[in-house]
C-alpha cells in the first residue's frame, strides 16, 4: 500500500528521489536556476543537524563566526591552486550602487581565503594559538547540473577554518573533525555505515596537502561524497602571512585546516533509509519524533492524546497531535512521507481494551501496548530499537554490495551487474586512475588507511601496489 | 578606573563606540568593503537574539525557511516601487562559470519578490492560508558610509513574509509582530524601552501600504530604527499573482506582510547600555550570564568555584570559570569589557570569613554573601535586579530627552543643546517634513498612534494637525 504519490525506487530512483524531496516537502524548485527553496521540514532537519554538530564542535572548543559572502578578486587569486581549481565555477559581482566596480567580486564559494586574510591580523605569538573557527552559511558554485541537496548553485554548509602552532596539532584536528564530528554524527545519529579515508592527489581538495573523506552508500549503490576535512600545512598561511612567534622566539607560518559538510547530507539520509511511503528518518535527527494520532473525538481518546503529549515533551521527545480534520488514513500516509519515527494512534475500540497502538516507521510494525504502560519509557525503547534497527539495515545493504576485485575484468563484472563499493588494490598512478574512470565512471572514493591490499598488485596494471582504495561512481 | 583601552563615552560617542566593539571582540573590519566579521563574542550574541525571537515566532505558528540569495533582474522588477526603491543600492552578479550571464541577478537586499513569487504556486485555496513563514540570512546593500553593526554592506537579519485570505487578519499579523514579538524582545530580554508607530509615507518601506516601525533612542540621543513590519495590501499579490479560492469559491489576491530585524539590534545593545568599560548586557540576552573567577588556586577556592558552577548551569545560567593564568585584576576588566551580568570573586580571605564577593556589571556594586547561601537563588534574585534596573535606567534617560515642541524655535533650541526624541504635532505634509528635515537632519521616526497632538497645530505651518510625530536623528 505504497504512496500513490511516490514512485517505486526500484522502478526509477531518481524520479523517487525527487518525489520523495517533493511529498515530505523538503525542498521546492525556485525561479532562481540552480538554486533550491528549503521548506518548512527540509529546514528542521537542516536545524537538527546545526544543533547536533554545534554541540560537538562547541563541546571541542569551536566557535562559530560569520565572515563576508563576497571576496575581491585579488585576494582569491593569492594562493594559486584554490582559484585554480573553484575558477570555473564562480559567480562575480561586478557592479554595485548603480556603478562598475573596480575589482569584481566572486561570492564565495568556499571561505579559506576570508579566514586566512583574517587569520593574518589575528595571531601574533603561539599563545594566540590555536584557533577554531566555525561558519554555517551558503556558498555559490555554478553548476550546470542540479539536484535537491546533491547538487546545487547554493548550497548551506558548515565550513570550519583553523591554524594551529604545530604540523602535529593540525593533522589531529583535521582527523578529530572526521572521526570524532562527521563519523560520529553519520553513525550515531544519522545510522548511516559511511567510510572514511585519503583522497587521492586527483580528488583531494584544491590546495590542500591531504584530503579525509567521508562516503556514503547510498540504497541504489551510487556513493555520496559527504564532508571532507583538508590537512593545509603552510601553504595558505605563507600565501597569506598568518604567522606567529613561537615558543623559541622565532616566527613560524601558521598550520592550517578546514572542513565542511553540507545540505548534502539530508540527500544521505533520504537515499540511505527512505523507502516507497516516503521519508524514514532516524530518531535521533528526527525534528519531529513521534506524532499521535487521536481516532474520532470522544474525550477519552482526546485526553489521554493530550496527557501522552505532556508526558513525552517533559522527557525531552518531540511530539505532536495531528488533530487536523483529515480522515485517520491521511494522517498516517501523512505521518508516513514525513519519516516520523514513531506514530502513536489512539482509537475508541483500542480504548476498550486499555490498549493503544504503536507504529514503527521503519518496519511498519505495529505493536499494542497496555494504555496506562509508561508511555515514555515505551516510545524510548521503540526509538532506541529503530534508531538501531536503521544502523544494521543500512551496514548489511552496504557490505552486500561491497565487492572486492583484482583485475579490470571483475571490475566491469561488477559494474555491469549492479554497482557499489569495489575494493581494489592501486599503484598510485594517475593512469590508472583515469582508466577505472572509463568503467561508467568509477573513481576512486578513498584510500583505506587501516587495511591492507587484497593482493598488492594494482588492479589496472598489475604493477605493485601498497594502497587498497574503495572506488564507486558517484552524485 | 575606566578601560584605559575605551574612549570615554561622553568625550567622543563614536570612537567609544567602536572601541567597545573592537575591545568586547564583537566584530573586526574585514578586507571587503563595507562589511564586517562577526567575531565569536559577537556571533554568541547573535544566536542568543535568534534563539528568543525563534522561540516567539514558533510559539505564534511561523516556519522558518530558506530561499536563494540571487534574484533574477526580471524577477525583481515585477513590483515596481519596490526596484525602484533597492535599485540604488544593489549588488549585481553578471558572469557565472566563466560566462557573461543572459540575465543579470542581485544579491538580495530584501526577499519580498522571492517570497512572492513562490507563494504564487504555493496557495490553491484559502484552507491553504495563512503561510507564514521566516528566513535568517544576510542581505546585501552598497552602502557608501558604513559602520560596524548600525550600516553595512552585509548585514544579519531575518526576513519575515506571511500571506492572509482577510485584510483584517494580514494587518493584525503586522501588528502582532511589532507589539508581541520586537517591542516585547527590546522590553523584556534587551532592556530598551523603545517607541513603536506609523511610519509616515516618505519613511515607509518602498511598495507597502503602511510601515510600523520600532525606534529606540540611543545615549547620545540618536534614534535608531530598530524593526519594522509592513502591510501590503495586495500590491505584491497582484504583481506576482498570488491568488487563492475563497470561502465564496471566488478568485482573490492574498493579503500580504512582511517584517525584519537585522544585527542593527546589538548596536542597539551598545549604545543604549555600555559604558567606559566597555559592554552592559541585559542578563536575559547575555550569552554568558556569570563569571567565576577564583583567586589563588587553593583547593577551597577551586572545589567552591566547580561547585558553583554545577549548581548555576543545572539551574539553567550560563556559567565559565575564568581559570587562565592572567592576574585577577586582568580577569576583572575583561568580564567588564564583555559585560558579563554577574561576576562571582571567589578568594581565600573571604573564605576564611565564610564570603564570597558577588558584582553586578551594570553598577558595580559588590555583595559579600555567605559562602553557604543559595548560590542559584543569589545569581537569580540579582540577575532580576540588573535586568529591571537597565530597563528603569534607559527609561529614565530616554524620558529625559524626550521633549515637546510647539514651533520651529523650539526645535532650534532643543536640537542646539542636545538631540533626543522631539514630540511635534504635524499636519501631514511632506513639504513640512523637509523643512524639519534642514533642522540638523529631524527626521520623522513614527507616528504615535494612541496619543494625541499637543497643540492641533503643525510645528512648522502652523495649520491644522491631527497627528503627534517624534522626530529625531538617526544612525
Amino acid at each position: 500500500m505504497a504512496n500513490k504519490k511516490i514512485t517505486s525506487r526500484d522502478v526509477d530512483f531518481a524520479k523517487w528521489y525527487t518525489d520523495v524531496v517533493a511529498e515530505a516537502h523538503l525542498a521546492s524548485y525556485s525561479n532562481v536556476k540552480g538554486c533550491i527553496i528549503l521548506e518548512p521540514y527540509g529546514y528542521m532537519i537542516w536545524e537538527k543537524i546545526q544543533s547536533v554538530m554545534n554541540d560537538l564542535l562547541k563541546k571541542s572548543g569551536h566557535q562559530n563566526v560569520a565572515m563576508p559572502m563576497l571576496i575581491p578578486e585579488n585576494l582569491m587569486k593569492k594562493e594559486g591552486e584554490l582559484i585554480n581549481g573553484f575558477a570555473p565555477e564562480v559567480a562575480w559581482v561586478t557592479e554595485g550602487g548603480q556603478e562598475k566596480l573596480d575589482e569584481r567580486m566572486c561570492i564565495r564559494p568556499t571561505s579559506e581565503t576570508l579566514f586566512s586574510d583574517y587569520y593574518a591580523t589575528l595571531v601574533k605569538s603561539y599563545r594566540d594559538l590555536p584557533v577554531k573557527y566555525n561558519q554555517w552559511c551558503t556558498v555559490m558554485r555554478w553548476e550546470k547540473e542540479t539536484r535537491p541537496f546533491l547538487r546545487g548553485r547554493e548550497f548551506w554548509w558548515q565550513e570550519g577554518h583553523t591554524i594551529h602552532a604545530t604540523k602535529e596539532e593540525a593533522e589531529n584536528e583535521a582527523r578529530f573533525i572526521m572521526d570524532n564530528v562527521y563519523k560520529k554524527i553519520f553513525y550515531d545519529y544519522f545510522a548511516i555505515p559511511a567510510i572514511t579515508g585519503l583522497k587521492t592527489e586527483k580528488e583531494k581538495f584544491a590546495g590542500a596537502d591531504y584530503t579525509l573523506t567521508i562516503e556514503a552508500l547510498m540504497y541504489n549503490g551510487v556513493s555520496l561524497q559527504s564532508g571532507t576535512s583538508h590537512y593545509f600545512g603552510q601553504r595558505f598561511s605563507k600565501a597569506y602571512d598568518i604567522k606567529f612567534l613561537n615558543k623559541n622566539n622565532e616566527w613560524e607560518y601558521a598550520y592550517q585546516t578546514s572542513w565542511g559538510a553540507s545540505s548534502r547530507m539530508i540527500g544521505a539520509l533520504i537515499m540511505v533509509h527512505s523507502d516507497d511511503d516516503g521519508l524514514v528518518l532516524p530518531p535521533k535527527i528526527a525534528p519531529l519524533q513521534v506524532v499521535i494520532i487521536p481516532i474520532g473525538n470522544s474525550d477519552d481518546v482526546l485526553n489521554l492524546a493530550s496527557s501522552y503529549k505532556d508526558k513525552l515533551e517533559s522527557a525531552g521527545i518531540s511530539v505532536s497531535i495531528d488533530n487536523s480534520d483529515k480522515t485517520p488514513g491521511f494522517k498516517f500516509a501523512d505521518s508516513e512521507v514525513k519519516g516520523i519515527p514513531v506514530r502513536i494512534e489512539i482509537g475508541p475500540r483500542d480504548l476498550e481494551n486499555n490498549q493503544v497502538t504503536l507504529v514503527r516507521r521503519d518496519t511498519k510494525e505495529k505493536i499494542t501496548i497496555n494504555k496506562d504502560n509508561d508511555i515514555v519509557l515505551e516510545v524510548n525503547d521503540l526509538m532506541d530499537k529503530i534508531q538501531s534497527n536503521l544502523l544494521d539495515r543500512a551496514t548489511k545493504r552496504r557490505d552486500e554490495m561491497t565487492y572486492l576485485a583484482k583485475d579490470l575484468d571483475e571490475v566491469k563484472k561488477i559494474m555491469d551487474t549492479r554497482p557499489g563499493f569495489i575494493k581494489a588494490d592501486w599503484c598510485g598512478s594517475m593512469e590508472c586512475e583515469m582508466k577505472m574512470k572509463e568503467i561508467k565512471g568509477l573513481k576512486s572514493r578513498c584510500i583505506l588507511e587501516n587495511e591492507k591490499p587484497l593482493t598488492g598488485k594494482c588492479v589496472v596494471c598489475g604493477n605493485k601496489a601498497d594502497k587498497l582504495v574503495v572506488w564507486g561512481i558517484q552524485y
